[in-house]
């Protein structure tokens, strides 16, 4: 049994320190929120992120940072991407040996265009980095928790470390594979929350399966595209952290960009949508980050350019899709 | 304007009818059921198959084969895969000139192991076949004859005959793409209802959105597998026939495959299913055909396998399910 720390105890970061916990790890949750790790230690629920969901009593949780990144080698940062630079300056404050980074985020921060190991990099130096692993795939928290069936990949250059990672969370309900292309999996899991925002726009549009089905289809293939250029290799995109993550969450109520989309496709405005969701929608700053690493690689990304126009240039959803839709390109692979 | 007839007036087959007549096309429908045919020309309906539609004037409907079938020197077959041999050799009685066929049916013949393109060449002889091209892609019946967008595609080996049929059925709702690949999108089509019945048999086990993308995701890696080594384009299983078919079936309750899974997932016979359903349900016949390919040409189809015990060998669905969740596997590649 190992001693695991998980930073962030929203929905994704408890349902993990509940597997953690469960497979008999010595688990500490640490949220910035003195009440909420209070409530996690004396009533062993997290209401707001998991609610009605009973915690291990072998899951302890803390306020302290500090206490929190002394209590192992392996830290779990499940913090949204927003705040993973504030959280790493915080730690080096502090870290003075050398851990196990393990990241469950998804995204890209704009204007930098910084993947989330890239960041945490760039944030800790190198000599308290023993490797950083990344660990995505289709995986809504509220079906975790409740031991449905879940499949993810462990991503990371150096093999071994990704199969360190791999022990630790498997067990008969969560099932872990290993992947050593950290950037398509990167890719993959931060792009995957554009298409889910179209995707939402177009059902928000009433334009049925039909259309969504093309949208999803043709936003990997873009998706795929700019990855490759990137250096990930084609059949990740295939994958768990690809397809499989892009159909859970494109198909799913569980999914906050997806319901995000669906608002605008209904005619909201993007402030009254972030308001009326109340969390952070991280498809509408990936989608920034999207736009300007198509630019960048200068691959064509029709379905990004796209919401990028809806979210930040006001163009009227049901004109982008259209447009989307019927783009004069006659051979399907044109389109692919 | 051209004369375009149509064999089969079941939900697709009108829905196509439809799209052609609003098209400006002299659209004729063929059923063998004279009652049906009175319904088209007297009510202009077909309420059956499409509820609650309005069926355009243009479109007409006949009960007698050779009157539809000298209507026109385009001949779309929309009749189910078990019926096509039949039609074929009733065709042959007095069929005496080239035709073009487009088919838009999905499946592999069980034993045989044909395609549907083999299938019209074997049954009709070569000197009134001008050309076969099959019509296939995300389509929901229900949802094109609501003007919903769908996209689509027509392949050929001869790509001047996909883009006769592409400029046929193209319209501001139903977006034609051409592809030079039969094989792939033969053989995509088909396989995704395998797919759609294993995705609703773990639907029916209340597994999950988690679990439900893992499979699709699966399906695709091993439909692909199989396509590419009968001689498909990779490319053609990650486009609209392939995963956005597939995509469109697995996550809507528009498919009869999908349902009839879920009642298996729920505990019902094979029997009882068929029955309650009412229709014909391709899959089942489309999964013993799939096993059948993958034991000829030794593509391992774990899903696939797994389903034909479930559906032919009495396998309990959970043990199935359970047994494909936790393969021992370790790296993403190997399940892939």
């Amino acid at each position: 049994m190992e001693n695991v720390t998980i930073l962030g105890a929203g929905s994704w970061g408890t349902a993990l320190a509940i597997v953690l916990a469960e497979n008999g790890h010595n688990t500490l949750l640490w949220t910035h929120r003195i009440e909420q790790a209070n409530e996690i230690n004396e009533q062993h629920t997290n209401e707001k992120y998991l609610p009605n969901i009973q915690l291990p009593t072998k899951l302890t949780a803390t306020a302290d940072l500090q206490e929190a990144v002394n209590h192992s080698n392996i830290i779990v940062v499940a913090v949204p991407t927003k705040a993973i630079r504030e959280v790493c300056h915080s730690m080096m404050t502090f870290l003075n040996d050398k851990k196990l980074f393990v990241h469950v985020s998804k995204g890209i921060e704009p204007d930098t265009l910084k993947r989330i190991s890239e960041m945490l990099k760039e944030n800790l130096s190198p000599d308290v980095i023993e490797e950083i692993v990344v660990l995505s795939g289709p995986s809504h928290a509220e079906e975790v928790v409740l031991h449905h069936p879940t499949t993810i990949t462990a991503a990371c250059g150096n093999l071994e470390m990704a199969e360190k990672v791999q022990d630790l969370f498997m067990n008969q309900y969560f099932r872990v594979y290993t992947n050593e292309d950290v950037v398509g999996v990167e890719i993959g899991g931060a792009l995957k929350n554009v298409i889910a925002l179209a995707a939402g726009v177009s059902d928000g549009l009433n334009y049925g399966d039909n259309a969504k089905a093309a949208l999803i289809t043709r936003g990997l293939a873009e998706i795929t595209r700019l990855g490759v250029k990137m250096g990930g290799n084609p059949f990740t995109f295939a994958g768990l952290t690809g397809m499989g993550d892009l159909i859970a969450t494109c198909t799913s109520v569980h999914s906050r960009n997806w319901r995000a989309g669906n608002m605008l496709g209904k005619g909201m405005k993007l402030d009254e949508v972030l308001d009326n969701i109340g969390m952070v929608v991280e498809g509408v700053r990936t989608t920034k980050a999207a736009y300007q690493l198509s630019q960048e690689y200068d691959v064509p990304m029709p379905l990004t350019t796209a919401l990028y126009d809806v979210l930040f240039n006001d163009k009227e959803p049901k004109e982008a899709v259209d447009e989307l839709m019927i783009r004069m390109k006659k051979r399907e692979i044109d389109i692919l």
